[in-house]
């Protein structure tokens, strides 16, 4: 167990083409951290991880907690020492992530971010599952359902990625959402205002596994794939 | 101790605007592995560590064991656990190259092959120390030396690295040489056959350090370079 280490299985990437095997188990992932977020096999719903319990929001809006045996292909977990940093009171999305880097200088480090507190004209998604043979992201991702509440409490769980690690993860800040009433939850595409709490925790190291025992992972050819294109389409 | 691990200090990217601090130490490295490559503070020369064993061609051609204090702005270690996988007879770099993709199915997965024989036409090249303030990359390699021999017995450590992770690391190969002589090596630029034995050894998990604790890397602006055209203009 290292607090300065954060734990990625799969890449953004291996998403785009639709290698949407799980090849991970949620009692693998959890070995590596109490804290983190992720997508089921399939596309199987957008999953949070918040103290040890992985709740999985699926493409009803329905909140569950998954068992052991769930299995996924792309997911990041960490053990939590956050560090709090700041409150903020009706802060953008967009003036809550600069604040944060701006804070931090940590524009080339992986970090994450944890906020609690009230928030505005909240937008997700979730992704239905999808059966195989999987089709491409951009083709599941048509499948997706949008939920919105107009005020909500829960609590914002982020990771961002340098830059140069686009594709490998998402460049930038990927946050997923759940309520604090665990009715509410998924990827989250934006708000409008948060109040709240925002804690920090940075990581000197990404610990990235791949599925090099996935056959269909270890013989795709990428160089097709406008990973990239796709990615920014999908997690935007 | 995981044979599966692949550990690597930096990233390629942070070489480019001349990031060029040394931000690990040899002991350090040595702790992830026996054995790796990689270059000293201000690319003073090329490093490749065999049997635990460091050692550093400069740009005199010079071949020298360096200390544990000696300290490093990138490097990769793993500890070895090769499997055979082939002799070849005459091959030239890319059959090499071409000949342990295709046997290992590993092009989406980070392997290390350690090629020993004999080499023919055999170019090498190593790098100048710069002093502070460190220039780019591009300016930085203008001073490098070209070595060349007809024919020598020698290995061939090299990394392999996904494409995605490209600017992380070199996308695709990245060989160095040591002579079995120890009087000749340094960064691999090509070669014209090999005979000899090829082992490899693939690796689930790349262990990414950052590092976090320097003031320039930091607070660095990598919007403006081009890392991926630097990268291969240089490491080509």
């Amino acid at each position: 167990m290292n607090e300065a280490t954060l734990y990625q299985h799969g890449t953004l990437a291996l998403l785009v083409p639709g290698l949407l095997t799980g090849t991970l188990t949620m009692k693998e992932l959890l070995a590596h951290g109490d804290t983190g977020i992720g997508t089921g096999e399939g596309l199987d719903g957008e999953l949070i991880i918040l103290d040890g319990k992985p709740y999985q929001v699926n493409s009803r809006g329905e909140v569950n907690v998954v068992p052991e045996s769930f299995t996924l292909p792309f997911a990041n977990s960490h053990f939590a020492a956050y560090q709090p940093l700041m409150t903020v009171e009706n802060a953008t999305k967009e003036e809550l992530h600069d604040q944060v880097l701006g804070l931090t200088h940590n524009a080339n480090t992986f970090f994450s971010i944890l906020v609690t507190g009230t928030f505005t004209d909240v937008k997700t998604r979730a992704v239905a599952k999808s059966e195989r043979p999987f089709k491409s992201l951009a083709e599941t991702a048509k499948q997706q359902s949008i939920f919105t509440r107009d005020k909500v409490e829960g609590t914002l769980l982020g990771y961002y990625s340098p830059q140069v690690f686009d594709g490998v993860a998402v460049g930038g800040y990927h946050d997923h959402f759940l309520s604090a009433a665990h009715d509410f939850g998924g990827h989250l595409l934006d708000f409008g205002t948060v109040t709240g709490d925002v804690q920090v925790q940075t990581f000197s190291t990404l610990e990235q596994h791949l599925p090099v025992d996935d056959q269909a992972y270890c013989e795709h050819d990428f160089a097709k794939d406008d990973i990239q294109g796709a990615i920014h389409e999908a997690e935007g």
